[in-house]
């Protein structure tokens, strides 16, 4: 765990180019801005070269994609390749809808990425492991979660952050348990998907350490949430401007000091 | 009004398939996630059967829609009435665009819906009645809006879920008067397309009966938004906040012991 | 200054029609309602004419903009120019972005505007003026960037209202200097887009006195703006909601009391 990068991250604010889900983007902006990363979205094809060179960092959200957007999303992740930039993916819903999982899995033979940031069911269907799935959230299923998080990484060489109760981080042989947390992650529509883009932020500033960039992203987040989860009576709402706030305001000491995760 | 379906959509968490406006998605998905609904959205016609068959509801709302998402939306109507799954339409801004009208109005006779929720300018457009209607919001005329609203109800073989101070919520024949509610849903822009999404949510545990679930939405939504603007000095970030909260937090017998409606 | 310009706005409730960067959305539609405008959104040409002719004022952000849309946003232009309804101009991003910036250029020839809304590096780009920029951020120059905005001003014919810790509103001769403002502005994404909106309103009122408009609206929204920070530990979360409620809330007097601009 490198906490030291929160701080190295807001010195440099890497400028996070992102594919966006728009249900979820505003979120997404706000939260990279608030911990202090610059985001830059874009729709456009005709931009995706002159995007990628001002960029430290690639996150390809598949929230809510068009045909349009897979020449966008393969090209922006081609001229990221070439431009070794770093690329997180966040593969939503492919394990509920087939259609879904085909895209990704042709975007993922169209390029390679850093790391995929998914709940267990997206990380399931991107290795055809049976699992039950509803909507975008995680179903319950009888795998050993944490091994075929390992196959997923080995088969697309990359990281595997797998977000739930405790996240799992795994680049096929390491697996780091992050338990820090809070429910309210869950009722807030935006969070994995703010997760995603934050591994981004994190893994422009790592030298291409990348397995380090999303275990200490996904602690950063998780206890983050639990910092702002800490008043009682708290909701959806003001959850979420709490986690804006803390997103500026939390020092890594205080971080350092709820830090709750195991080597497995 | 069958408050107890409050418990029974927290338990069942139907998914509620939203075509939605740009504008206020993040706080339509917010909104169905913090009352204990599924929300998903979609952009892509490819992904359309697959959709339908994991939802429980369809909400169409028509606030920015492009001709691309008509043939969209068309096809969604079509998979969901033959899916069974009942369509909630949000005819957005129709008293003002006669583009808007003339597409809803094709809209309405490609699939049928369960629900109409719009603003008295909106309602009174679809039947062509004169009605002054200024941008988003519904202007003031001089029909009688109740008995407008059971035209249109007869004439779509629907429920109308008629938004203003007082809410009306008719079948063409029974009509109930939801007078709860607070002017700060006014001002925050996204309040009518969150509640036409969360009838969707109400109608998928209704087994059918549709003018149950309009009124009950609209009751159980006019409550919570009062009881989220109980604070003094409040303005619309806060209120939104307090919406939020509210809508996760709010219990059936709290709805109830404030509930003000009537049976005209 | 004409503050009592706020009270006009709040009586007239002008309809703003946007042209939104998909980014800050619904934070631009909160902002221009919570301000006591009507917010309209579009993303449709064939109902271009009618949407013009509802408004009382257009505001074209270029945040986000596709190629489909760049023919919208021409004929939108065309049809304000048109009917005499004022224009406030976005041009996101175009001193990082070399497409944007050719793109803004041509729609800069296609139709007229009464205000272009920038950072100082986007104003300089506007004149081919060499300036460092970092993504959406304005970086540090050596020019003498009211100068520069002088020229951008006669160059283009219309008001230019440069961002930045002080704010500067120039038509090419008269310059006032807004010196109010917050450092929370930075880290609130949606900042800059709502105040481009919000000089649209001020447009609407201002019976073709758009210099006046600019610089109204860069007082009002700097000075409320301060009024929303005021919290001790706020971060970009509360400070959003403040905001908001600042807008609805905050009366002339208020803004009146704390008003800190010069006439250079």
């Amino acid at each position: 765990m490198k906490l030291a990068w929160l701080d190295k991250l807001r010195e440099q604010n890497p400028v996070v180019l992102n594919i966006s889900n728009f249900v979820t983007v505003q979120d997404v902006a706000n939260g990279l801005n608030a911990l202090g990363a610059s985001p830059i979205m874009s729709e456009e094809i005709a931009e995706t070269k002159e995007m990628v060179a001002i960029s430290d960092a690639i996150a390809l959200n598949l929230g809510s994609f068009t045909q349009t957007q897979i020449a966008h999303i393969k090209k922006m992740g081609q001229e990221a390749n070439f431009a070794h930039n770093p690329i997180v993916l966040d593969p939503v819903a492919v394990g509920a809808i087939s259609y879904r999982k085909q895209t990704a899995l042709q975007l993922l033979q169209d390029f390679s990425v850093a790391v995929i940031r998914g709940n267990a069911g997206e990380i399931a269907a991107l290795a055809n492991f049976s699992w039950q799935a509803k909507g975008i959230d995680a179903g319950f299923g009888d795998s050993n979660v944490v091994e075929m998080a390992k196959v997923v990484a080995k088969k697309f060489h990359c990281i595997i952050l797998m977000s739930g109760k405790t996240d799992y981080i795994t680049d096929g042989n390491r697996v780091t348990a992050v338990h820090n947390g809070t429910k309210l992650f869950a009722i807030h529509v935006g969070s994995g998907d703010m997760l995603t883009s934050i591994v981004g932020a994190f893994a422009a500033v790592s030298k291409g350490d990348y397995f380090e960039a999303a275990q200490t992203a996904a602690l950063v987040f998780a206890a983050i949430g639990e910092l702002a989860a800490k008043d009682k009576c708290i909701g959806p709402g003001s959850f979420t401007v709490n986690l804006l706030d803390q997103l500026f305001l939390a020092e890594s000491q205080q971080i350092s000091a709820i830090a709750d995760y195991e080597e497995l």
